[in-house]
């Protein structure tokens, strides 16, 4: 088996007994997760200016890791791709490689890093490498069941989203008339109304701002209602959606192949 | 083909090819959304007052353009309802034209577009348009599943929202006997009480007003947790009425009356 | 027909086309609702002193016909309740005949009306009636449905609401503990605690009370996520009821007795 | 009968006839309600200070009796396993043991015993006792249903607090970006970040922080309504859990391995 084999097998997702394959995984999810608990440290004060030096090398280090990988992944493409004419290309496009590009090319741009801000932002795309730790152990079937019920009620759930919206616009316009004259510094425009709006519909209510008009009461007292159609709505979209998964999976798992679960017929192969 | 077959099938929902009336439909749709953000913008004092003339002449020309299709409307009610004696009055009274009507009518009256809140409001109706959005494309399925369990719930959301009322009057009243003699200014009589107790049941919290007294946070501990109760009841009719779609809808493609749904055995007829 | 069967007619809930019965059950739902109103429009200040006479007739017209009516109900108890050895008794000590009775007693007695909180409070009994007011019209299947839902799923309600409680006491005395020596006045004994515990499982959060401390928050956080477990629960269980009361339904409807919906096949009579 | 099985009777859950076993637990729970009460009661300043004697000797009498039980438990733990080479070592070792030995041996060591908060907390173990009350009576089954969606659903509803918890850390490490600058003392740090992310995505809202910048309330806004979902998903797969148990439920009582569970028909073998 040639090196560049080898290396691919490695940094893909191995068979159970590779060890190598492991260790590498598990250095990249560790290295991760060190970049995270850093900014989680960095935001402390007294801490980033005492260990500075120590946070600012782990951040050099998972660069350097993440650069290398990204350099063995566009090397190893053309095995991932063996169909495809320019597997490179292909990968570099591809969503993952994307934001792995983006968790670490800021820091090799001098204008750019300078904005700590901005860097921090970046890194954050790391979190979404994270997730690769559901592949790992029992709690794969779960995951899929979730993002198969997601997947199979988004167009309802994004119907769900709009017709929220569509609420909130509503409700923060009719709102900013009524309260504007009244509380002109709570709802200075239909913008600062909407936050008020998405505060109730929601129902995290912050207390920040709200109606003190008679006629802004009664309004948002009607919101409020509403609101929790709108959370009841995406609830029992998904509820289904559960529920129908289960129903599936349990008719799967009851081998309708020989008999049917329902009238007991025994059925041709 | 007459101009006024040509004009009635432009405005209405054209054919999939027909250019003419994508085209009319699109410039309806952004004026809509134009009248819209200018509502949103105007709130804002100062960009108000540096393109108060945009801003008017925008609406202006929304104002022309819906006074045009409206007639339009009118002339062609008579290829809308072919069989109706009146078909311009039919249409005249049709809930969309009503809305359309009062969304430009206030502007042609002088004593009434003095009062700029008022204008403000009427302006929203054009929002009920805006729904048409969902017609286009791939999501009217799915809007058109929750509007099917949504009426299909309706009695059973209606007695939620009524039983949910009565809890509210309920205990405002109960809340205004234990915390007026404390808190004569937060809960000065029952109709103030009863913003309490939406914002208690519903579970936003603004934190307001709340009880102080012992007797008041115990009523109040009990009513919060029926509150649950209330948020629970049209989350699970709802919940089982997407369930229930959901079942009829894999049913009905695997026509029940000739194959049994569940193993595709031919049923005896 | 004699006056005494005629009466009890008329009391009852009469036939269709009985419209001194229809009339009668208008008046007392008209006298009960004027006499919720009454209570709403009395705990304004200004309204209660200029009106006191009106308030005062009507309250006193109120309990005079509620008094009548309680009487006439003991007296064609033994058509109610034909097999029982003595109706009167057992029509007294009937859940709805108490409601009554301390509804309209308190006025009689002259040591006790004058305490005006305490005559609020029993004047709401009046609202349990109201209810009577479903019976009405076409929701009466929506009402029966729901009611049937939460018999149905009554025990587990139970149980979670214990649970739920279990959770508050816990947590109010880990919280307690934690934050009493750094917020005293806000955490000053573990019944003050409880408060907090109830606004936050049941995601009201006025507010008014939260921690401040690290370990507090920390807490608080855990309990928070704990909370919506606390809300799903309940309402899993009435979705679940909702779901499964509407597949009896469908399945009722589809005329079981014919042929059997999963099957096909036909059934014997 | 040997005294030991009899005392191991007694201490077990006896059989229904039982009067000693009977008379043993409700001693046993009422001296656990005993303490609890005792907790709360401590919790008030001024009761504390009044009725520190009765306080003490209950706690003192609590303690003693719950040692007997725990001595007596080891000695007959060989009865309770019969089978095991350790059995009281087996014994020492189970959690319920080890919960019962947590909530007293503290009281045994002195220089632990004088940190009365710690106390507390180790007194807390004993709740954990108090659940054993739903064994008694009616309530069984419907706990032990939702005890078995709870453990069926168990692997789906970890992953959904994961996400929720990477969704918490992702939205706290940006709005500290987004905030710190403007509030830095609501936004110090990620982790303080943290506590306001919990809040929102919980909808508990306590509103003693919130983003003010204008990036920060749309940010702010997104993660409200992804809050809803974080709060649908779970209540989904309950509600789904439970519509399945419902379902299993009334399929098992039909035995549907000789009759088709819908139709009684009796099916071929």
């Amino acid at each position: 088996m040639s090196v560049k084999s080898r290396t691919f097998e490695i940094i893909s997702r191995g068979s159970d007994g590779d060890r190598a394959s492991k260790l590498f995984d598990g250095v990249i999810m560790a290295l991760i997760a060190v970049s995270i608990v850093s900014i989680i440290l960095e935001s402390f004060d007294g801490f980033a200016a005492q260990y500075y030096g120590i946070l600012h090398g782990l951040e050099v280090l998972c660069v350097i890791v993440f650069s290398i990988e990204y350099a063995l992944r566009i090397w190893t493409a053309d095995l991932l791709y063996p169909e495809s004419k320019h597997p490179r290309l292909k990968y570099v496009f591809s969503f993952l490689a994307i934001v792995d590009l983006l968790a670490i090319l800021p820091f090799y741009l001098p204008f750019v890093s300078a904005d700590l801000r901005f860097l921090r932002m970046m890194r954050l795309f790391r979190l979404v490498r994270l997730f690769r730790i559901f592949k790992l152990g029992r709690y794969l079937d779960a995951l899929n069941i979730i993002a198969d019920v997601i997947k199979g009620t988004l167009s309802q759930l994004v119907i769900s989203v709009i017709i929220c919206f569509f609420v909130m616009l509503f409700s923060s316009i009719v709102m900013y008339t009524v309260e504007n004259p009244v509380q002109p510094e709570q709802f200075p425009n239909v913008i600062a109304s909407l936050w008020w709006a998405i505060c109730t519909l929601t129902t995290v209510g912050y207390g920040d701002v709200y109606p003190i008009t008679a006629v802004g009461r009664v309004f948002a007292a009607i919101i409020s209602v509403v609101g929790i159609g709108i959370i009841a709505i995406p609830t029992g979209i998904i509820a289904a959606g559960f529920t129908s998964a289960i129903n599936r999976n349990s008719q799967a798992k009851d081998d309708p192949k020989k008999f049917c679960p329902y009238c007991g017929h025994k059925l041709d192969d």
